[in-house]
């Protein structure tokens, strides 16, 4: 049994939890918190519930680390923390920093002989292996990645710091004909801004200048102004009703062309998720990659990787063999 | 510049012809034939046209054979033949031989110290790799595989075989209804044979009992009787105009759960291609795996692999960290 230690627990935590119940090779030996461990209800029965800070003392003890905190704060500081005493696997998805997160993480594991694989997810994740094949497979050719329909926590948050908003929920949605557009290999040399639009739910205090909350989600810089947004009032018990789920998706199309002169053939490749829960799927995904880095640390490899360096034999609990006549 | 040496020169290895030229870190370099050379028209001004009894002689001077024979019988026999002096990839779709065909290639591969790949193409091959990642991050779930709309050459040739008939085409079509339970998570359990039908366009000599053809056909075991099939008798001139491409497609497609008891949460995954030519989008994948099989030999690695090993970042002529960057 591959020992999994979860680091966070929140929602993509009890994802993990949950997908390494379904994994009969694994089993959830601890769970760290940085909050108090009493006020938390734990779905594995036989797991140690620590604070975060006692992780160190359980090296030897644990296979893999999956580190389940957040991308803005917590997974900068400690991936590569944790990649001195474990193997640890993240789900950082702050594309433009990758790079630096992984020179920081390749060298804490190098020096520790650790090894780490970041930015695990569907994307980055199965989206990035997807375009990594796609273009592999249609050098010439140009792909697009659509997001949605579904709930965007970054620009959730966002909406909830405005003053006066109590609670809200924004679901990104791609446009139905930037889409078609895209299947078709027509996509005009649009940018990203006129292919999604944003959906915001908002629940405003009683007393709040709904105009003015309205006019700072529609102006607010990067997150909406660019977009085509719509604003719409509902009262608390509609949120927790109508939108307390998180689902979330989204594809990667990409069209080219094989051959040449009047000889040349065009070619769709399309790969699509519909998730009914985003931190239950990525969870399911995060597991699969545990599974890979206990197997890569057992050859003794050490260093970062990301899913783009994985060979898709180690993801499943099957002998090659069996892979090869069933899946192949 | 990888030198790639392409055997057999048909709708395959001609595919792999063109997508060599659009790779600019290879080049055809010679091409090997069973036919007379002479009457073979290149597209590949500087590559060397020769007899496939040739081959050896080229030992040294090729980086890597693209073998683009048939499965039922070429590949068997040439491939295991051809890893005793280079690395070679092919893409052998008899699923079920190929575990045989792996332990052939694999035995001859070992012996020589060369790097082989067995079974590139989109089925096996890259709709393989997509079951392999669905099963891995949806364990709990169950997918199906839908071919076409699509020209099957293997039904084609079967229904030529049949005296009377100058010329066939077969095309595979996925019933709707089954590909809309599918993705509903809801297929009935019928069998593959209910999913998909099976359209046949003949021509038939003048003096020929169309009946007769047409009874063969529907009644010929495990290609057409148990499925539903129809059968047109069009003109030569029909054939030519209407039925000259090779269109291909299909689509992977896995729903399954993650969670437990009442927190359980339903995904779909879907990967699906369309293709406006077969031959030439399988030979621009078996161009990318001949790449992966290149640097993998300079690695010093030996024996059989299929798509299913292969990390994905050998696929593609660009630096980790510019993959990392752009594509994650």
């Amino acid at each position: 049994m591959i020992k999994i230690g979860i680091v966070g627990y929140g929602n993509l935590g009890k994802g993990v939890e949950l997908a390494v119940k379904k994994s009969h090779d694994m089993r959830t030996a601890a769970i760290f918190t940085r909050r108090n461990p009493q006020d938390l209800q734990m779905q594995t029965a036989d797991a140690a519930l620590c604070r975060y800070e006692a992780l160190p003392d359980f090296r030897g003890k644990l296979d893999v680390i999956v580190n389940c905190g957040g991308s803005a704060t917590d997974l900068p500081q400690t991936t590569p923390e944790i990649a001195r005493d474990f193997c640890v696997i993240d789900s950082f998805d702050t594309h433009a920093a990758i790079a630096q997160h992984f020179d920081a993480v390749n060298a804490a594991a190098e020096r520790a002989g650790t090894l780490a694989i970041i930015s695990v997810g569907w994307d980055p994740g199965l989206f990035s292996l997807n375009r990594l094949y796609m273009n592999a497979v249609l050098p010439d050719g140009e792909d697009v990645t659509f997001w949605g329909r579904g709930v965007s926590q970054g620009h959730s948050d966002a909406i909830r710091r405005i003053p006066g908003v109590l609670d809200a929920r924004q679901y990104t949605v791609p446009s139905p004909a930037a889409l078609e557009a895209a299947r078709r290999g027509e996509l005009p040399a649009s940018t990203i801004y006129e292919c999604h639009t944003r959906e915001c739910y908002v629940v405003a205090a009683e007393q709040a200048d709904r105009a003015a909350i309205e006019k700072a989600i529609l102006h607010m810089p990067n997150y909406f102004a660019p977009y085509q947004t719509t604003v719409t009032f509902i009262t608390a018990e509609e949120m927790r009703r109508n939108h307390s789920r998180l689902p979330h998706g989204g594809c990667v199309i990409r069209t080219g062309f094989t051959g040449e002169g009047n000889k040349q053939e065009r070619h769709k490749i399309e790969y699509s998720l519909s998730l009914s829960s985003n931190p239950a799927f990525s969870g399911s995904v995060l597991t699969a990659y545990a599974r890979a880095a206990y197997r890569l640390a057992k050859q003794g490899q050490i260093g970062c990787r990301t899913v783009l360096d994985i060979p898709p034999v180690y993801l499943l609990d099957r002998s090659d063999q069996i892979l090869r006549s069933t899946l192949l």
